[in-house]
């Protein structure tokens, strides 16, 4: 061939196209939140209920342990599953939160909770597996499962159980197809809800006598408001338990996490860890050490979380936003708004546009009901509550 | 049933294995590191020349960019692709070092160049896609490709070729059976050697006339003695290219690092970031940015792998470790150690035991020649290469 041929041939080369796997659902509170950033450098007032991170910055003392590591120098990789003080100090906190005794060899400290639900979608199910979550939830379940080759099977939940999955509910979807795995999270994201500890172990028997593998998601434990926050480890030590430094402890863009394994796959997930992450970063493993004791700072922003959601139960029904449950932790509240709206994409554009308000509508957690819900995050001042009461009074009303 | 039969039922559960995806296989350089741990504990003197990464600290104008960053406080989620100024400071390095155009929606921010891995991965190869990679080679490459179910295929290479993969090799591989996909590092871990821009981009050319998806990892680039680290992107746009701030940077425990993909795979590493990794360590990718700015001190750090390498490549041929060839790049030695041993792991066990030097077994890049074969990384000080020298010719001579 000539120049010109060949130059032609590879100029019309087709592009690379991303896989069928690799073409995940992005976002939509994304494009919520491009929006609201536009009209905030209009000059507009935005009221950030959209988000899922604290707004309060992590506790002065947890940034002072990052600092005194950083001038040590050394921000070296560390052993695969952690440095070992930190998963000593994890297992020290289920000592004492919960009673339960965990050897440190079953605590692995991961890249937030995202790199513990890869590795532990990895460790736990093989291409094709079903797993059971329940809708509507937290979307980068279901993504991640399927990036890996999970079949994901949706388990309806509604107001009537407060949004969990029963044991009924559970063996039901088993007894159609069988299920290989089930993840639940309990303070539940986008609902706010939480199993009673009898619940939540009642539940975990009903998967085991399946022989479904079972996932507790405890990301938001420790921002419950009147319920206990039960481990999945007071049941049973064969269970995978993921939680996270992200939410209670405001430390988001650490990226810092862990999981607590059975000890049949402590081997398993630590060679994942060294070939898909190395490590989770020096910096955030130190800083997190110091986390578990800036209990004093954490409070005081948990008691601003409990004051918002009451101005939010007691203020949005007065707004028109009438079908709440009360929320019994972490810092979302789920509102149906199928009496206003069959389109919460449009709503929560509109609402964007005409007050200020900023929220993540509910096809991000349920493709079949959120087109009726919206979900608001209250991880924002007292004051930013008040207002956006304010504001949504005025426009439902 | 009785509870006693219930609770009897319930002591005889199996218990949850590994699946055969999360078993991948251990680095073996682990076993080395816990035996030079132990035998440091027991007070004896160690070489450590098993790790690949440097032993100096991070540059103290990069610590300094983390500890303001710190001191603002709000260590939240970054947007996916992470912070825009990083990406316009990567898109910069491209033009200045190699004269190359990326426009900002090409680079991706990542943890480390592990998850840029797993989104490569999964964005251009389905379950079942063969993807061929060079023998010996990182064995993170093998065992994130085996997890994420693609099928590796190991081109072998020799010192013939300084180890890298050519069109021909590739050519007779893909005709045997169609491959989806080829990885190349160069500079090479473990071996040191590079590809020439010329043989670079014939074998960029060569797998792309063949519909072969190409990925560049380019992690030890600015790491050479002598010849051109060429990137990927200069000789097309349609090429995946990896990077991380780990080596040259001197930051491997902040889990930073880049990619570059083309503009038809950016939303799905987009969406697949949101989902699977949310963002980047935030403070690392403040700490980052100013890492392109810390030349001065990172080139006397490099000036020192210069002189480390004249040292291992002038004194281990004396010591009797004749078959060598001169390192082009990275931080690595390679050597063929067949005329003294046919078990590698052993030599390197007995090594460390009898001289204190520890390095890797060859198995861990290689489960065909590894055996006769073990890698000796020099990112450590000048001093403790003369020493290494010294107690190799003792132990060997």
């Amino acid at each position: 061939m000539s120049d010109a041929l060949i130059a032609r041939a590879r100029a019309a080369r087709p592009l690379i196209t991303p896989t069928k796997r690799g073409s995940v659902a992005p976002f939509l509170v994304m494009d919520v939140m491009t929006d609201a950033a536009k009209a905030e450098a209009e000059g507009r007032s935005v009221i950030h209920m959209e988000v899922g991170q604290p707004a309060a910055p992590t506790p002065m003392s947890v940034r002072k342990a990052a600092a005194d590591a950083l001038m040590e120098g050394q921000i070296g990789y560390t052993l695969a599953l952690g440095i070992p003080e930190l998963r000593q100090r994890i297992a020290r906190y289920y000592a004492e939160a919960h009673g339960v005794e965990v050897p440190i060899s079953r605590i692995a400290v991961t890249m937030g909770s995202s790199s513990a639900f890869i590795l532990s979608f990895l460790a736990l199910f093989e291409v094709g597996d079903r797993v059971a979550i329940a809708s509507p939830g937290y979307p980068a379940y279901k993504n991640i499962l399927e990036a890996l080759g999970c079949e994901v099977v949706f388990i309806e939940t509604t107001a009537a159980t407060r949004y969990a999955i029963t044991p009924d509910m559970l063996a039901a979807e088993h007894a159609k197809k069988p299920l290989k795995g089930l993840l639940i999270a309990s303070p539940a994201n986008p609902t706010g809800t939480m199993m009673t500890p009898e619940a939540l172990s009642a539940l975990i028997e009903a998967a085991q006598d399946l022989g479904i593998r079972f996932i507790s998601d405890e990301i938001y434990h420790r921002l419950s408001y009147g319920m206990t926050c039960a481990t999945a480890l007071q049941t049973s030590d064969d269970v995978v338990v993921i939680n996270s430094f992200s939410k209670y402890y405001c430390m988001t863009g650490w990226r810092i996490g862990w999981m607590v394994v059975p000890e049949s796959l402590t081997r398993a997930v630590e060679c994942l860890t060294q070939n898909l992450f190395i490590s989770a970063p020096k910096l955030s493993q130190m800083a997190a050490l110091a986390a578990f004791d800036a209990d004093a700072e954490l409070e005081v922003i948990k008691a601003g979380y409990a004051a918002n959601r009451k101005v939010l139960l007691e203020g949005l029904p007065k707004a028109g936003l009438t079908r709440l449950l009360p929320v019994d932790g972490a810092f979302y509240i789920y509102a149906d708004i199928g009496h206003l709206t069959n389109d919460s994409l449009d709503f929560a554009r509109r609402m964007l546009a005409e007050t200020g308000v900023a929220a993540t509508p509910g096809p991000d957690f349920d493709p079949y009901g959120g087109m009726r819900a919206i979900r608001f995050s209250f991880a924002g001042s007292t004051e930013h509550m008040e207002e956006a009461v304010t504001r949504l009074t005025r426009w439902l009303t």
